[in-house]
């Protein structure tokens, strides 16, 4: 396999990285609803908790993201 | 293996990604059908929390159907 | 591996991201079922979320499925 191959194939797995982080902002908000769920009254309390647990989770994906675009058109 | 085969093996890869988004979106969504059917009165306040975090989750999966069309027919 | 063959593999590869995805759509359904049983006069009123929750997170199944039938018969 040469590396213009091979960098194909390492885009199709870093897209791999950017499903994993889905799964953990997906949790991290089913979390936060369903505690705010059983008590709307906190809700707003926390959500700079939610806002900054979801920049710092989400921000691991973009990062996967910019490997798969990184593999595809800089290297 | 050349470039050609290279990339049609890295997009059915990067449709494991999408996959794997969808059990973020499932779970966002699974969490908040719990807690709403718990306390049906609160479900309408939190309805922005979770268009946000759908939006948010969806939006990795999204990314890696971009990676695959990329692969398919960009690159 | 000539891109025949490989776009053969791709397309069998793209089948897990479906299988991923229907993790998310059953766990969706799950929590749903869970908490209509518990409260069941409240579950008419969360069909909504309900049908938009499956409708999204089904279309990354589908699009991995979409991705399976492009290496399959388009590219």
């Amino acid at each position: 396999m040469d590396a213009s191959a091979a960098k194909l194939i390492g885009a199709g797995i870093a897209a791999i990285g950017m499903g994993l982080a889905a799964i953990g902002v997906g949790t991290l908000f089913a979390f936060f609803l369903s505690g705010a769920l059983r008590n709307p009254a906190a809700a707003d309390s926390q959500r700079p908790n939610l806002i900054f647990g979801f920049a710092v989770t989400e921000a691991l994906g973009i990062f996967a993201f910019l490997v798969a675009l990184l593999l595809l058109f800089a290297v």
